[in-house]
């Protein structure tokens, strides 16, 4: 029985666990840490000696995505990159994920299958696990809740507490494209619901679109740093915004801040987008959030060492407990950095 | 600032890292596999070098609870409950939670210290830590993601893949109380809506009341289980149904199954609600689901040690594959067990 409305195939069709069946049966396991997984109670997990690392993240519809220009595929793929972005923010490797979905009836099996196909490409490319969840109903929207699981030696570990004074505030790729690209997609959402204009003009800001709607993380930085034996002593995954991401490893390791208004790395559709809203592009470079990229601080004597690697970037050092958090402009003039509140976040 | 309509402290004024702050600040873990809770990326769990379990559940207003008649303090406790029952349901020792919480605008700071005093009480009851998790603002109702994370040996873990022909199927508690006390919930909601009826007549129902609202698990037959050296050949937590839950074992161990109309425990309570209701007593006990019971398998030759355990009762036994599912009556008449279908769980 075909669903009326759209043609697809009902869920009530396949009924609970038959659409768990139907969605998992090409699961293989990648990870040899993978004993059990999809169809029975829990997962089971070996760790081997290591440390199992667990994060989880809730997406709702509404707030964290709109259905309107996020396409399903993209959703499952950067609900998968959102949760195993905080297992390698502590140096782990994401071995597992976990997937919770809420679903409405008027979500067919295809549909649901494209969320799916999602997951499964971001489990690939990343080279974890789908080993469980849950499935229901709702009576609102979608929601998405995500597990991810990792492993980690415990003298690998890199929490967010370890930044000392003078160390370099270090990061990898650019910030506020995601936020621009929500932008320029929620404007051209607003056109096409009042003024019914259909065709929407993304031309020229195909970077910061993908940067919204397929992020990627930058795995092989961590290689390098290994590679060049460079243990940062504190991290963190860039996800709330880049001066909230900041000031959560400054409050854990009691120090101050300066980061330097020339050095942050804001890309060319960012900058132009952002003039185009009459807005300074710093704003969403600290504060848009979703970038999805390294924040970590290396003692000072690594200078050297993190110049050679392409990838980093060096935005300014930590300093002592209490002197504050500064954005400091190119004429030395200083900006207090501030944490974004409830509810921004999109 | 308080809020205007219920005097309570809006989330707002908090803020989002705030609220964590403020929901979080009591945490002290009891576990020694709890390494770093709250606050960092991820949570790092020591297995020891056992295997890690990982489950995770998703509770959605509307589907899985009514805050109509449901305390806030029972969904956090049950929330917990429902999570570390599958991995008591493996075998294994739950050590830690992580709890995400889309919260709309209408709840107040002190209506989610509810559910959190919920959330710790069973923590602490359950001797499991509260390590981490995700708070963000929701456009609808109210929506829990539970992740449970628990311990095992390799050699203890219990599957749900291992049941053989000729084992006695055996189960804990009653059936149909939860599911029944849910009805009895769910008919004083409608009196109080449609005829204002504002005292719900709960009076001789607290038992079946207690079993939907503020469920426990057997953790003391685990014990029991393993002071007599029985491991079971299987073994699942009962949330979806006794019937259902049953064949889940029946498919992954490929048996059928026998089980005894008269073996079933109903409490009297159920029986007489079921009543009133003019309905079999065996169906919501069979259906109902919610009943956080065990239910497990052991060899033949395990029959008197088993029936030495006071809190187990035998309600059959499995069959050849391929013999089918069912429920034998006390004239020995025969019926066909079947699963519940989608969206039917409450």
């Amino acid at each position: 029985m075909a669903d009326s409305e759209t043609g697809g195939t009902s869920i009530s069709e396949l009924g609970k666990f038959g659409l768990i069946d139907h969605l998992t049966k090409k699961v293989v396991p990648f990870n040899k840490t993978t004993v059990t997984g999809i169809g029975d109670d829990a997962s089971v997990i070996d760790p081997g000696g290591s440390m199992t690392l667990v994060s989880t993240d809730l997406l709702l519809e509404g707030i964290h995505f709109n259905l309107v220009y996020t396409p399903l595929k993209h959703l499952g793929y950067k609900s998968v990159l959102r949760a195993i972005s905080d297992i390698y923010a502590m140096n782990g490797n994401p071995g597992q994920v976990l997937i919770s979905l809420g679903i409405s009836s008027r979500f067919t099996v295809e549909q649901i299958d494209e969320i799916y196909e999602g997951i499964y490409l971001a489990c690939e490319k990343y080279n974890v696990d789908l080993v469980g969840g849950d499935t229901t109903s709702s009576l609102t929207g979608l929601t998405i809740g995500v597990t991810a699981v990792g492993t980690v030696n415990k003298e690998d570990i890199i929490k967010r507490d370890g930044a000392h004074p003078n160390d370099l505030i270090c990061v990898t790729g650019d910030y506020g494209a995601s936020f621009m690209g929500l932008q320029l997609l929620e404007r051209e959402r607003k056109l096409f619901e009042k003024e019914k204009v259909t065709q929407p003009d993304l031309a020229g800001y195909e970077y910061i679109i993908g940067k919204q709607l397929k992020p990627e993380f930058p795995v092989s930085t961590l290689a390098e740093l290994q590679k060049a034996c460079i243990k940062p002593s504190s991290m963190i995954d860039v996800s709330d915004g880049l001066a909230s991401d900041l000031m959560h490893i400054c409050k854990l390791s009691d120090t101050g801040c300066r980061i330097f208004y020339s050095k942050i790395p804001i890309d060319y559709e960012t900058s132009k987008l952002a003039e185009e809203f009459n807005i300074d592009p710093i704003v969403p470079a600290l504060n848009g959030g979703e970038d999805y990229e390294l924040l970590f601080t290396v003692p000072l004597d690594m200078l050297e060492k993190i110049e050679s690697i392409e990838s980093i970037k060096i935005i300014g050092h930590m300093t002592s407990s209490g002197t504050g958090y500064f954005l400091v402009g190119d004429d030395g003039s200083e900006v207090t950095l501030s944490a974004q509140g409830w509810g921004k976040k999109k």
